[in-house]
Parts: C-alpha cells; sequence; structure tokens
C-alpha cells in the first residue's frame, strides 16, 4: 500500500476544493435544521445563567482532589473499574435512606444517567412524558434516544397538582414519566402526593430529577423516601450544584437494584474515568466543606425573592439555586423578556432567557452577584420604562 | 407534604417485601436476556486481555498531569469548556497531516465517539455494515442506537479486499460502513485501496477505527491521508492504547469541520469533564515520554507473533498491540479455545476469548508478561496433548 498524498486542509479546517456543509452530510432528518443544546458561553463579569455554584472548590478540597488523583495516575494505563463501586459506596453513604451500593449509579452528569434510563426504558416506539416546562435537556434526550416526547399540563402558577399528573398519565400512559423536583427553571419542589400519584397511575418507570435537592427548602422531603413504596421510582442526583462540582461532570440515581442491573445493558463500557472516580470521591469525603455554601446560595436565593418581589415582579417560589421571576404585563411584568435579558447582559451580568414570555431566570451566587444582578436588572427596567 | 416513613432496603439493596428481577422491570424488548458488554475483570497477575499499555504512565507525566488538575480544581464550581477548543487544538497538532482544531472532536473514549456518530448519521431505519470480526462494540453501538447491523464478508485468513468490501457495500447500501484499521480483534491494517473503494461505492459515512494505529509496522499509512478525499470520511483514535491512558477516557475522531458540526447536533452537553480535558493535555503534551513504549510494546508482538509460528500455530499479521492465534484442528491448531483459555488462566494468565472457534488473541505487554504467557500457554497446549 502506497500513502496517496491529498492535500491537507486549511487553517479554517476546510478543504480548498470543498464547499462542503452539515447540509450536505447525511444526517437524519429529524435533526436538520436544529441546533446545538447549550447556553451561550460568553465571558461576563457575572454569570448567573446556569445555576453553576458561584463559590470556587476551597484549597482542602483542591489538595484532597490533587492528592486522589496522583494516586490515580500512574495506574492510567489500565481501564478504570467499569462498576465504579467505591465511588457508589461513597454515594451511597453521602446520599443515606439506608441505601447501599446495590441501588446507586453514577455516570458523566446526570445527562448521561437519564440518557441510559432512556436507552433502556424508552426508545422508539415508547414514550416519555413531562410537565413543561422542566429540564429542558429532558424532551432533548427523549427525542435524541428515539422516544417520543409528551408535554402534560402545569398549572398557572407553574405548579403541579397530583390530581391533574395522574389525569395526564392515564390519558397519555407514557413510558416514563420525568417529575423535577426542585423543578428547573421555576424553582419549587414538588409534593411527594404528585410522585405518589404518579407511580400509582402509571405502569412505566417514574424519575424524579432532584438536581437541586440540597437547596431545597426546610421541611421538603425527597423522593428517596418513597424507594421502598416501587421498583420503578427512580431518583437522579448530581454534584454539580451544591457540591460545586460541575466541570468534574459526576451524576447519579438511586433506585431499586434491578434499575442498576437495567442500566448496565446500556452503559457504555468504561463509561466513568478513573479521575472522575477519584475527584468525586475526594469531593464526597470533603462533603461537609462543599456543602458550606449551600446556606450562604439558598440567602442570597431568598434575599432576590424577596427584592424581586418588593418590585412588583411575580416570583415562583424556589427550592432551588436560582429564581424564576417576570410575570404577565398587565401586573407590571417584565414585558419581552429578551429584550431585559439583553439590557441586563449590557451591563456584565449573565441571565437566562429559558423561552418563558414574560420571564427570566437568575441564579443565586454570592452577594456581590446579587447586588450587581440587582443593579443591572433595575437599570433593564428603568430603562423599559422610558423606551 | 409530609415526610412518609417507607422502609429503608437491606444491606444488599433489596427490600424485604420485594423480589423484584431486571425481568420485572420495563426495559425494552430487545434488551430482553442480553448482558451487560465488557471482558471479565479478574483480578489474576498477568492481564493481557484488554489491549492495555502494560507500562505504568511515567512520574514526569503524573506529575504534569497532578499539575494540570491542580490548575483546574478550584475552578471546578464552573462547568467545563463545552467545546474542548484547547484540548482539540492539542489533539489536532499531534495528529499532524495539516489538520486544525476545526478537524477533531473529543469524548469519552472512542466508544461515546463512536455512539456521537451513529446517533446522527444511524439510528432507527438506518443501517451499519462492519466486516466481522472487528471491535465487537461496532454492533452493540449500532443497535444500541437503534441502527441495524449487517456483517460484511472478510477472506478465510480475516483479510477485507477492495473487491469484497465494495461490493458488500453495494448490495447492502448502508448509512455508515465501519473499518478497523488495525483491526480488533484480528491485528492486521487495511490496505488504503479498501477504504477508497468503500467510499467510491458509498453514499453514507465511512468510519475507520484506528485505535491502535500507532502500533502499525512501518509503512502502513493511516487513513488520515485520505481525508482530503471525502467529507463522509471519519477517522477515530484513542489515547487509551499507545498513549497508557485507558483509565481517563479519551477518544476522538478527525473529519471534516462539517462531521464535528454534525456530532454536535447529538453530543450531551459538557459531556468531557474539565479534569479529562486537563489530563489529556498534559499526556499530549508529553507524547513523546508516553510513546515510548511503542517500539519496546511493538517487540513483543513480534516475539509473540515469532513464537507462535514456531509452534505451528496459525498467527495472524498484527499491526497492533494483540496478537490473534489458534488456527485449524487439522493443522495443529487450538482446538476447544474456552478450555485452553480456561487452562491459561489456571496458570495467572488473562487473555481474551472472543468468541472466534479454535483463536484466542493476546495482549503484547512486557518481556515478562511475554514471558509468563508463553510458558502458560506450553503448559495449556501440553495439557491438552495428554487430554
Amino acid at each position: 500500500m502506497s500513502a496517496p498524498t491529498l492535500p491537507a486542509p486549511g487553517p479554517d479546517g476546510r478543504w480548498a476544493d470543498r464547499t462542503v456543509t452539515l447540509a450536505d452530510l447525511p444526517i437524519r432528518d429529524e435533526l436538520r435544521g436544529s441546533e446545538p443544546y447549550g447556553a451561550p458561553q460568553l465571558d461576563v463579569p457575572v454569570a448567573l445563567n446556569t445555576n453553576e455554584n458561584s463559590y470556587p472548590v476551597p484549597a482542602d478540597v483542591v489538595e484532597a482532589i490533587v492528592d486522589a488523583v496522583r494516586t490515580e495516575a500512574a495506574g492510567l494505563n489500565r481501564y478504570p473499574d467499569r462498576e465504579a463501586v467505591a465511588l457508589r459506596e461513597d454515594l451511597a453513604r453521602y446520599i443515606a435512606h439506608g441505601l447501599t451500593v446495590h441501588n446507586l449509579w453514577a455516570a458523566n452528569g446526570s445527562n448521561e444517567v437519564l440518557q441510559q434510563l432512556l436507552q433502556v426504558f424508552g426508545g422508539p416506539g415508547r414514550t416519555a412524558l413531562g410537565f413543561t416546562p422542566a429540564y429542558s435537556m429532558h424532551p432533548i434526550l427523549s427525542t435524541g434516544t428515539g422516544t417520543a416526547w409528551i408535554d402534560g399540563r402545569r398549572n398557572a402558577d407553574f405548579s403541579v397538582d397530583a390530581e391533574n399528573a395522574a389525569a395526564d398519565v392515564r390519558k397519555h400512559d407514557p413510558d416514563i414519566v420525568f417529575l423535577c423536583s426542585p423543578n428547573n427553571p421555576t424553582g419549587t419542589a414538588l409534593g411527594l402526593d404528585v410522585v405518589e400519584a404518579v407511580l400509582a397511575e402509571s405502569r412505566g418507570m417514574v424519575v424524579v430529577d432532584e438536581a437541586y435537592a440540597e437547596f431545597a427548602r426546610p421541611g421538603t422531603p425527597s423522593a428517596l423516601t418513597l424507594l421502598g413504596a416501587s421498583p420503578r421510582l427512580v431518583v437522579t442526583r448530581t454534584m454539580s450544584k451544591a457540591f460545586a462540582l460541575a466541570g468534574a461532570r459526576l451524576g447519579y440515581l438511586a433506585a431499586d437494584p434491578a434499575v442498576i442491573d437495567a442500566v448496565r445493558l446500556v452503559r457504555l463500557p468504561y463509561h466513568l474515568s478513573a479521575l472522575t472516580q477519584a475527584a468525586a470521591r475526594a469531593a464526597l469525603a470533603h462533603a461537609d466543606a462543599l456543602l458550606a455554601t449551600v446556606e450562604a446560595i439558598k440567602q442570597q436565593r431568598d434575599r432576590i425573592v424577596d427584592e424581586l418581589a418588593a418590585r412588583g415582579l411575580d416570583v415562583v417560589p424556589s427550592d432551588a439555586n436560582f429564581v424564576l421571576f417576570g410575570g404577565p404585563t398587565e401586573n407590571g411584568g417584565l414585558g419581552d423578556q429578551k429584550a431585559v435579558w439583553r439590557r441586563v447582559l449590557d451591563r456584565g451580568v449573565l441571565i437566562r432567557d429559558v423561552g418563558l414570555p414574560g420571564y427570566l431566570r437568575v441564579t443565586a451566587g454570592t452577594p456581590a452577584e446579587t447586588d450587581a444582578f440587582l443593579v443591572a436588572l433595575d437599570a433593564a427596567l428603568d430603562q423599559k420604562g422610558q423606551a
């Protein structure tokens, strides 16, 4: 075999004699015209758009992660533990509720956990029901795995009640129901009566996405307390938010051991790197230090709620590290949320337009970030008044 | 909402009043009865079953990885660069051939890269053609994404020739063709005439899996040299083998920039952790130190080929860090490969039964590992003679 001498591409990666674009490739028809999912990654002074934890990882936890990586690094020539047993034991210890390694499963962010659940319990010919607006990846992951997505009903105040949820399940008979508690982007936790009603009414899996559970207001029970009720119940969590580890990508689920057996059938072998496993374990060993920021963030969350309510805006009750606000224009709301989002951004504060007309979402971060957000929002609203 | 007081599971994660197993859950019908993919993870003195690099990561590279992680760790509260731009620039520099960041894409192992390609170019109603036996994840990932799998033809000596491959493409008109060069588990690299013939005959994507490219014998050209010929050509690579980084999970592809745009439509947002990106960049900065083991491994590979041939076994020519051997019993072959595999394992050496009757695969590792393998194999073959 002789090496051909074909030309290399130019600096833009494109070949001089080639005018191919995405549209010219044989991609799936339903992907034509779609855009990659994700919030704009802009370089701004104050980023309050992706519900990250604004507090950096403390120095002692950094050193613990570094030490854990040093221990693993020489052995990186070997594949990682495919079962991530030690990590899952640590996660079980953290999550408590009597759960053990057999009830836990971990992957690269809760997105991958949710995708695995859809691969095994959803897919072509099957359906998933969610209550929009909720985490926007639920429908994206569903359609991405060939699972037909069905929108359930929320009340006008964005709440979901047991009766309506059960009626939607009865009507659509879905293979998977996604509940989100505390709900993103609205912020409010679900009553467990909703989870119980959906479980009672459905024959399929019920996934409660609790990515923001650690920020819930006192007295908010987790769906973890219901795992004893049904093997069809799955609770997903993440270390991206309260644990301030969004960059490390560690999501997990808790469920009956049979669910973990099911997910194993579709997971990519060695899906979770030895570095991810080591870093997550180091973080879990320092859970107290990392979770110390949660109370401070909840204070800012409550402060934002109070401040926005004092400005006459509709504010949705929040059990998370973010606040959805706005409301109908006749009540003195935001009006065109896109315009307000842009005017706030012009002042160096990036918040999130989640596509709900008249509403915007802001992450609760440090006190200084709240200050900057409120100043920027007030200026944006003043400008609106003058427009 | 009041917290329910449901029971916790026992130490085995199971609830006392529950006898649920995987079979009782509403998993997809085609997954019923299937097993999780993966070689046995056994604790043995000599593991030559997963084509890992037997050489640990050198101390200076360990320190570089540790330093890179220390730099990232404080900022793990933020999501990683969703585009992994710096890593892709480094990969482009390593892979050369004039390629740039716009031609490269990375994910958690080449398994995730391949899954993304199947999600965007395969899926329900589409087909993938491969030439079995090849990398066993190709059909698994295909069916896992709803892509119908078609087995193409290899010659009796496991080779693939341009004429037969083109005929199979003509016959089946697949949406994706998987070529594997050097091929796993047989070890031999493809002639580029095969890649050119498949490209010329097909309307779909052509994926050349070059996971073992760095181990190829001198004069073996890479399909990277053909990227200028077609935007439908994709070459996948990994840092798991030559780079001795199986534990870090870093696979990548090189292709026309339009292919990277296509993969972006289906990738999970923030799929690649900041730690993975940092560790891989540190390793690429020390490519020479890591790749220094490649020549030593190739020597052991060639030694294994010579030794097994001298024993009268059929040995498939290898451009990889492993050797497939055995052959028809009438030629003095292995006979029942399962029995030989077990007898070799009984002597502390784990090799791979890839499911090819009469053949086994062994990874080339250190000289001492080759010694141990040959001793164990000789004893196993003697025992067979006595049986």
